[in-house]
């Protein structure tokens, strides 16, 4: 031997006699496997709308050749009953079926598959009758089957069978008398409802021996295996033999569809002013509410609205010392006026804030607020629940920090400390439900991947279970993998690493790794082209065409993309040699001229137009990269399922440079020829035209028309 | 709203109170994911062989920044304790480590993690050093962490965090009295035993509180802190914070070395004869052991040696009618002579087959037979124990078939007929554990994809639970994922699409396919370059060279291949427009000329030489293809992981035509310029030479030597 092992063989315990054997007999012989989708053990729940069209696709297989079926089980969890689909057979042992849920919250589906013998005995009449060979023992066999589907056959059904069975007896004895096969009998008659069965068996004979057989005439008695209305009835009927199913279940959340289509516009209320000695108030927010609906926007997300600390408050630019009329970082939650329930009183009331969120409503804007949950050293739980926090040695509460940074103005709760264990995390949750109860339904949560996951996916299930309509944002700008996990525990979107992809390659590479599975079934990312915290180093010169190139592959690669206040404005001074805004909105109120010249507002709305008239635009999954001889356009196409809305876009990723190039009309999408055409419209212009022939030619001018937006179809 | 739900929403059950949120709190921190090697729950063990190096790698994180620890735990499954092997991070949140089994049978790993409390804190002490930070209160955080390590430890190394605590205590004190830093009294003396602690808290100030501080010279403290010393100490003892582990483990089978490589020979024991008059005998066999040896071969594989029935006998060249000389096919197992368990008696005895396996033993070849579940109709099953078998409604019994294909000469079992549960399963177990006892440790398993998985799930188990040194091929010529799926049920090697293989694209994606998890874990392909049932067209008119091109092939890109008799002498007539041998040895007795002109013995002993003088040759998961200007050669790298057995090798897959290319040198993979040179050697012909420069040239012609196989080195 060539081995080097040394020691005993590790021996398993085996069990003697018959009992593993027989618990062996009885282990599934079906295989279903690699479900798609199915985000694994450690998802929640994969995400859908509701409406949404779910195509579920399973490997299923056994040994030998015969044919197996197999069906798709869904159903609301709170109903008690499945409802079944048919699978169709694909290439390769895979199979498909599709559902389409149509309320919302909570699903489960699954997958069955059995032996079909009928399909197969019917499969093996049509392969032998082909070849010429002899049919009479498949033919008994299909007798007995059909009299073992009569046990599980309806009153109706069963007559339909025993009609068939009686039929078949008759052609039977027909043959074996010589006689012409029954061929015009009606089926229904006395005839051939009596009592035929006894002789069949004996009338059928196995291959290679001389007797009557029915393969000398079997049309008649074929004809009636092989149609569909039987086969129908017995699919039904028939003993569901070494019948299958998928556990557990895979969960499903139907969501609504603002979950992946939407337009979030951010701002912070205080900024919302004439002046920077004025406070901003929900009531100057009411009066932009027409001007932010306008552009096509649909979520209104605010920072903070919850009272400022003073101690360590920051000044202007984030420095360490603020002046006494500085209003410091709405992240530094929490003073004397209150906490995370409590609404800072420069903004307004509790009142003010419902009157806004109705005005917002009225304009087609759901509100957003944050859900951060760091204090400020003066929130009323460091006095009430000391025990919340994580004390050093010196007596001080430790800040949030990650060397050498520090966030001096904030503290972070302790997640396990000994008092936080559950009240800390029920009082988290209480926060939520109480802006639930003030209509808030979309919370975007600050820095979650530095609490703890199991936190998140309590809190979520706690707040969902009770109001399904909930989504939370989750702010994770961490590495790839704490990201998209934060989706399996249950975030509905996630911020995502759009603002630092900029090449083609780039945004190929980053769109494919989010539509494929499992990213795709659980986490959807919000294409946000700045915020607060991120003043992108593309748009630090790009000039206005950058901001046109930006929002153009926000709002179209995406079904959810964000604007912070200023970006229509292509508002971009960083602190020197960084991406961070000078000036920052974080740190001090900010007046703007709405109607700063210059700005892409009136784009902007296009895009939003565009995006609400066309569904192919309203998610990021299914975007397909073609053929553009350019490095410095991307091309790609969108389009619905049934293709009946099939947008193409091409942009220059070039703020400073016309680029042209040839491009692949993609014809073959269509099933048509090269040389075939397609009706073509410019979404933004209205400018209608046909193309014909695969090759294209394009020129982008950043200064003019830095994207293309274009419908085709057939007609 | 935009959405179209219909029916009330689906609301989830909510835990009330505090019970669902403690639970909350317990619920793992960290993630584990992604394990590799993991096959998933439906496969029995992965498939290592004993010597081997297993990698282990796992995606482990958490929230926040703070450091965590992992480790991987193995064992044989025997033994109660684990072994426990550091992990080391990479980027992007994976980390690895590796263990070597070393006795033959199941083992399983898993991996665990905890949260490194004493790393994060020597990660701030560390950038907050770098940045000038005042670090007093992470020192007195040290201090406690020690205190709580102290607790889990051994008396040594509680001996050992005592020094350290009086030393830190001592150098406090001293910071505090403003006094120089204790830097050169010995850790060990008795007044750094002295209780200093309490003092020590109160010494240590939060940051820009004005007291003394160990920043102002804290290099002694800090070297005590960041010593490896004392963090091995702490990571042994220190409580593991919420430590999680994956579960269940990953079973593995650490098998004999010959389930990955082994290069086998087979031949029907008939046809070793001078005359098809006369029957071929095991003791004839035995004459041929020294040239199959010497050709390099180590594994010798009989299709069945059971008594062949007499009913439908096929005759020569698979006609339905046998003369009555002819020998009939073995796989017609059983007649009045015996079933599986018996020998058929023209090839000899058992005590004729005891000699030969001995014989064979002695010469380095290890014999493998065949089981073949399906029985002639003669076999004596059929009358003991009729209720094992499908009977059809004329009375006649099922033969095989898949229509229009019919295999007249066999009949197959029923799994699942009532008798048969468990009895025909406990027979066929028994049939395998027979030959076990009579020293054969190796089956060639007979379409097994047409037997149902759970069975060979069990009698695989049962076999190898007993006898680990056992192994099974599964002749699986199905579709591809069942295929695999009887690699997960347990078979420890198979047949491949290999012969169906032939341009480079095919290779390049197969090997790829093979290599790639979880397929490389659970199948191991046998290259076998013909079989009795395929004649590859490929060889149809190809010439000498293509056999010389296609054993070079399987024997370079896989540690498995094999060759049925008549390869060697370059055999090819096929049955016309059919991938079969005309004349076949299924059929009939075919002695041949083991000396004819033309024949690749020579080639094939060197290459079974190569395959042993060089470990890189003994699997098929490590080709790295390479950049080969010419897409009729493969040209592709294959090393030991530690790179120490280096080889390439090139093949002309175009039997008519000389091919030249240029390719590239892989100076890169270790560590050179691509103006570096490695030492090179002609496997071969023994001849040397230095290649410089990653460019290189190559002519292979056909007629002389269709294929390179070279070891370079650095050296």
């Amino acid at each position: 031997m060539l081995d080097t092992h040394s020691g005993k063989p590790i021996l398993q315990p085996v069990a003697r006699g018959k009992k593993a054997a027989l618990a062996a007999t009885r282990a599934a012989r079906i295989v279903i496997e690699n479900l798609d989708p199915d985000a694994g053990p450690d998802c929640v729940a994969i995400k859908r709308c509701v409406g949404d069209t779910v195509t579920v696709e399973a490997d299923i297989y056994a040994d030998g050749h015969d044919r197996l079926a197999a069906r798709l089980l869904w159903r609301a969890t709170d109903s008690a009953d499945w409802q079944a689909v048919p699978m169709t057979p694909l290439p390769n042992d895979r199979w498909r079926a599709s559902f389409v849920p149509r309320r919302l919250g909570r699903h489960e589906f699954t997958v069955e598959a059995w032996w079909d013998r009928w399909a197969t005995l019917v499969d093996h009449l049509v392969r032998k009758r082909a070849a010429g060979q002899p049919l009479g023992v498949e033919v008994a066999e299909a007798r007995a089957l059909l009299d073992a589907a009569s046990a599980g056959a309806s009153s109706a059904q069963a007559d339909a069978i025993d009609r068939a069975c009686a039929r078949l007896d008759a052609l039977a004895d027909a043959a074996a008398a010589g006689a012409a096969p029954v061929a015009d009998a009606d089926a229904d008659t006395d005839a051939n409802h009596a009592e035929a069965g006894g002789t069949a068996g004996a009338a059928m004979t196995g291959e290679g021996v001389a007797a009557p057989d029915l393969a000398a005439r079997p049309e008649p008695a074929l004809d009636l295996l092989l149609s569909d209305e039987l086969g129908a009835i017995v699919h039904d009927t028939l003993e569901r033999a070494f019948l299958v199913r998928a556990e557990p279940p895979v969960a499903l959340d139907a969501e609504r569809l603002r979950a992946r289509f939407a337009s979030w516009y951010e701002l912070f209320p205080r900024s919302i002013t004439d002046s920077p000695e004025r406070h901003g108030t929900f009531a100057d927010v009411i009066g932009r509410l027409p001007a932010i609906s306008a552009m096509g926007f649909d979520v209104l997300y605010f920072p903070p609205i919850h009272p400022i600390g003073r101690s360590h408050r920051k000044g202007r630019n984030n420095t360490l010392t603020a002046a006494p009329d500085d209003p410091g970082s709405p992240y530094a939650i929490g003073s004397e006026e209150g906490g995370h329930d409590a609404i800072h009183p420069q903004l307004g009331t509790l009142d003010d804030f419902r009157q806004l969120r109705d005005a917002a409503a009225d304009h087609g804007l759901e509100l957003a607020i944050d859900f951060a949950i760091q204090c400020s050293p003066d929130h009323p739980w460091l006095k009430q629940h000391p025990g919340w926090f994580a004390w050093r040695p010196d007596g001080s509460i430790k800040h949030a920090e990650n060397p050498p940074k520090k966030y001096e103005d904030i503290v972070n709760v302790d997640f396990y400390a000994r008092d936080a264990m559950p009240d800390l995390w029920i009082a988290l949750r209480d926060v939520v439900l109480f802006w639930v109860k003030e209509g808030v339904k979309i919370f975007r949560v600050d820095n979650p991947h530095t609490k703890p996951l199991p936190f998140w996916q309590w809190l979520i299930a706690e707040v969902r279970g009770r109001h399904p309509e909930t989504m939370f944002l989750s702010e994770a700008f961490t590495r790839p993998k704490p990201m998209y996990r934060l989706g399996k525990v249950g975030f509905n979107q996630s911020y995502s690493y759009f603002t630092w992809r900029n090449t083609k390659a780039e945004f190929i590479q980053y769109l494919t790794e989010l539509s494929a599975p499992p990213v795709r079934d659980v986490y959807r990312p919000n294409f946000f082209v700045n915020t607060p915290d991120i003043n992108p180093k593309f748009l630090h010169d790009s000039g206005r065409p950058g901001f046109l190139i930006r929002a153009a592959l926000a709002a179209t690669l995406s079904g959810l993309w964000g604007v912070f206040a200023g970006f229509e404005l292509c508002e971009s001074a960083p602190v020197p040699g960084k991406e961070e805004y000078l000036d920052s909105d974080k740190y001090e109120i900010r007046p703007r001229d709405w109607n700063a010249p210059g700005n892409i507002i009136g784009e902007i709305a296009a895009l939003n137009r565009v995006r609400r008239e066309n569904p192919a635009l309203q998610t990021h999954t299914n975007a397909q990269f073609l053929n553009c001889w350019n490095d410095n356009i991307l091309y790609f196409a969108k389009a619905t399922e049934d293709l009946s809305n099939f947008i193409l876009v091409a942009i220059n990723l070039d703020p400073k440079r016309v680029q042209e190039a040839d491009f692949e009309l993609p014809l073959w999408l269509f099933g048509l020829p090269d040389d075939g055409s397609l009706a073509g419209e410019d979404l933004m212009t209205g400018h209608k035209w046909i193309w014909t022939g695969k090759m294209q030619h394009t020129r982008l001018d950043p200064w003019f028309a830095p994207y293309g937006v274009w419908r085709v179809s057939r007609g």
